[in-house]
C-alpha cells in the first residue's frame, strides 16, 4: 500500500472542504492577556485574543505564576515517573485533597489531561462494572464519546438535554448497572443542562450520575465548584469530572466522587496507570490557582459583566448569536470556508484573533466564530471587536447583495 | 446496582492478592537528585531514589529548570487553548521541529504525554487506514494495546522480539494494509529488539513500521535519538514515536514521520484535536532538553559506566538479574507481596526507594525490582544500595532455610 498516497489524498479531501486546519502561531504574554504577539512566517502581529479557554486569565496570575515557578525550581521540571513508581509527590496528593474540597467529595483523582480523565474514567466504569450500560447525552465531548466506544459497553443516547428522553431509555434498560453521561456547559453551543431534572432522573432509576465540568470550573458557583456547586446538586452527582486546562489555565484533568469510586478507577484504569504523572510545578500552580478561585469572585464577576456587554452590543448590531446562559457566545456563520474567511480578516486587518470553529468540531453547517470574553477584556477591546464584526457584517451583507 | 460496594469488592480482591497499590509520597529536590525527601504521614525521610524514570536526571538540569520557569514568566502557566483553538504557541512549533531534527523525519507532532501519543496514533491508523490490520509485538505497552484496541481493527499478536514469526504472520495476511507495532527498549525487562531484522521484514512486506523509543529516546544514539539513531535505521522506520517525561526529564510525548503521515493524524486523530496544548513552558523545557543531549554524551557515558557498575556488583553478590543490554535492571522476586515487603525494608530501614513493581504492570509471577542508574548516582549510593541488597538477600535465604 502507498501509505502516504492515501493519508496526502485524505488530506486534499479534507482541504477541498475547508476543513483543513491551520494553526494560528501566538506568543502568550504573561501581564497583558489577552493581547499576544501572533507569528506569520516572518513578521509579529500584536492580536487581543477572543478565543481563549483561560477563561479567567488565570493563567497569568502572579500567585498561580509563581506557584509554578519556585515548584520548578525546588522539584525540577518533571515528575520523573508515573504516579506508582516514583512519579507522586506531595503537590499532586495536596491538588487532589484541594479537587476533592471543591466538589465536596471524598476524594479526587489527577489525569494528566481533562480528555484522559474521560475517556480513562467512563472506558473503565464501562468494561469493568459487569453488564453495565452508558446513558450519554448526544452532544457529549469527543473524550467521553471516546471511552465510552473504548469500553464496549452497550451504548444508548438520549435527546440533548432532554431529561425526559433519558428517563424513559433508562426504563427501557431495566434492571441493569446505567452509568449517565453528561456535561454541565455544552462548550460549543454554551448551554447548560438541566441537571436537577437529570439528577432526580438518575436517582429514580439506580443511575450513576457522571457530569462533565470542564467548561464550569473556576467559573461558577461561589468558590469555582460549577454549575453542581451553583446550583446546590454537587452531592447528589457520583462523579464530576473537570480540567485544570481552562478557567484554572494550567493543565490536567481529575475526577471526584466516593473514595471507592475514585480508589476503583486509580487502581484499574490503564490510562492513569501507565503514563508518567504531571509536573510537580504543574500541580502546585493548578492548587493555586483552585485556591484563589475559591476565595474569590472578582474574576467571575468581571467575566459576566463583559459577555453581557459583548451580546447587548452584538444584539444592537444585529449580529446573530446563539442564546444561552453561559459565557459562551457562539457567532454561527455555517458555512467552513466563510468562517475561515471571516477568521482571516479578523486576524489580519483587525489583530484580533477568532479561531473559526468547524468540523469535526462542530457539525457541518453549523461552522461558527465563538467568541469567549474574559475578566481582562477592556472596554476599548469589546469596542473594537464589535466595530470589527459589525464592519464585516455589512460588507458581508453588501456581497450578498451583488451575488 | 450498589456501586461503592462492586468497587470496595474489587478493591479487596487486589488487597487480597497483594496487588494494591500505595504511592509513595515524594518530595523531589531540584539539585539533590537523586536524593528525595519522603513523606510518612507526619516525618520526612530522606531517600536514594534508584526507580526514577527521570534517567538522566534532566529534570533539575540547570538549562532544562531557566527554560521552563522563563517561559512561565513570559507566556504564563497553560496554553489556553487546543491546538486548534488559542494554544498554539511559537514553543510547540519549536519543540516539534526539534524532534523531527532528532529523528531525521519530515515532521513532528506534540502530544499530552506518551500515552496518549500511541494510543491516538495507532488509534487513528487503525481505524482510518480501510482494512487495515495491526501486527503487534506480544509484550508491547498498555498504551499501544489500548490504541490499537480502540481502532477496532484486526490485530495479529507475534512473539516478543521474534521476526521470524512476524514474517510468517505478514505473510499469512496478505494483501491488506499492514502496521508493525513494536518497542525498541522494553520498559520491564530492558530487552531490545531486533530492529534491523524487523525493519527488513516490513519492507519486504511493504508494511507501515512503528516504534516505541519512549525508554531510549536522550540515552541511545550520539544525539539522544534513540535505538534507530545509534544503529543507523531510523530513516528505515515510518514513525518514531517517544516521550518527553522520562530521559527528558518534562512530560509530553510526540510523534514522528513524513509529512503526510503526521499531518494525518494531526488532522484526524481525536485524542490530539480535542483536548488543551501543553504548557509553552514544558515545550520549552523539552526542547532545552533535547538540545542539550543532542550536544552532550556526558550523561549517557555515566549512566552506562553506573549501570555496568550496579549490574556487576549485583552478580558479585550473587542476586540474579535479568540479562539485558539497556539500562534497566530487573532484579526478580516472583511474589507480589514479598515484592512489596522487600521495597518497604529497603524504604524504612536503609532509605532506599525502589518501587515494587507487580501485576498488572507485569506478569503475575514475575514481579520485581526495576533499578534504573543513572549519571547522578554515586559511589557510595550504588555501595549502600548493594550493601542493602546483599543483607536482605541474605536475610530471605536465611528465612528460607527457616520456613
Ligand atoms: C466538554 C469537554 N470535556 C473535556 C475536554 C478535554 O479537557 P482537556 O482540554 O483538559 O483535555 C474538553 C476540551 O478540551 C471539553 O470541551
Ligand atoms: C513503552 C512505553 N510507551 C509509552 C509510555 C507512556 O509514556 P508517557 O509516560 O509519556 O505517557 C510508557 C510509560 O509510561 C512506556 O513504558
Amino acid at each position: 500500500m502507498d501509505f502516504d498516497g492515501f493519508f496526502q489524498s485524505s488530506l486534499d479531501t479534507l482541504k477541498s472542504e475547508g476543513n483543513y486546519r491551520i494553526f494560528a502561531d501566538l506568543e502568550r504574554r504573561c501581564g497583558a492577556f489577552p493581547q499576544a504577539g501572533r507569528h506569520d512566517g516572518t513578521a509579529m502581529q500584536d492580536v487581543t485574543v477572543w478565543c481563549s479557554n483561560d477563561y479567567l486569565g488565570m493563567g497569568q496570575h502572579p500567585d498561580v505564576v509563581a506557584a509554578m515557578v519556585e515548584t520548578v525550581q525546588s522539584c525540577g521540571t518533571g515528575a520523573g515517573g508515573t504516579r506508582n513508581i516514583g512519579g507522586n509527590t506531595i503537590h499532586h496528593r495536596i491538588l487532589e485533597a484541594e479537587l476533592a474540597d471543591l466538589h465536596g467529595k471524598e476524594r479526587a483523582l489527577l489525569f494528566t489531561s481533562g480528555y484522559v480523565s474521560n475517556w480513562a474514567a467512563l472506558s473503565t466504569l464501562g468494561a469493568k462494572i459487569p453488564n453495565a450500560v452508558i446513558l450519554s447525552d448526544e452532544k457529549n465531548h469527543a473524550s467521553m464519546i471516546e471511552g465510552i466506544r473504548h469500553s464496549r459497553a452497550d451504548k444508548v443516547l438520549w435527546k440533548h438535554n432532554d431529561w425526559r428522553d433519558l428517563d424513559r431509555k433508562l426504563h427501557a434498560v431495566g434492571d441493569r448497572p446505567k452509568i449517565v453521561a453528561f456535561e454541565s456547559v455544552y462548550s460549543m453551543d454554551g448551554d447548560i443542562a438541566p441537571i436537577r431534572e437529570i439528577v432526580e432522573v438518575c436517582e429514580a432509576h439506580g443511575a450513576l450520575s457522571y457530569i462533565d465540568e470542564v467548561h464550569a470550573v473556576g467559573m461558577y458557583g461561589p468558590r469555582g465548584g460549577g454549575v453542581t456547586e451553583e446550583r446546590g446538586l454537587a452531592h447528589r452527582i457520583d462523579l464530576i469530572e473537570g480540567t485544570l486546562g481552562k478557567a484554572y489555565g494550567v493543565v490536567g484533568g481529575y475526577i471526584t466522587g466516593s473514595a471507592p469510586l475514585v480508589d476503583f478507577i486509580r487502581s484499574f484504569s490503564s490510562g492513569f496507570i501507565f503514563t508518567t504523572a504531571l509536573p510537580p510545578a504543574v500541580a502546585a500552580a493548578a492548587t493555586a490557582s483552585i485556591r484563589h478561585l475559591k476565595a474569590s469572585s472578582i474574576e467571575r464577576d468581571r467575566q459576566k459583566a463583559n459577555v453581557a456587554a459583548v451580546r447587548a452590543r452584538l444584539d444592537r448590531e444585529g449580529i446573530p448569536h446563539l442564546a444561552n446562559e453561559s459565557h459562551i457566545i457562539p457567532v454561527m456563520i455555517g458555512d467552513p470556508v466563510k468562517c475561515r474567511m471571516i477568521s482571516d480578516i479578523l486576524m489580519e486587518e483587525w489583530g484580533i484573533y477568532v479561531q473559526p470553529i468547524n468540523y469535526p468540531t462542530v457539525p457541518k453547517g453549523t461552522e461558527r466564530l465563538r467568541i469567549t470574553p474574559g475578566p481582562l477584556h477592556g472596554a476599548q477591546e469589546i469596542d473594537h471587536l464589535i466595530t470589527a464584526l459589525a464592519s464585516l457584517w455589512r460588507r458581508c451583507a453588501i456581497a450578498h447583495a451583488v451575488a
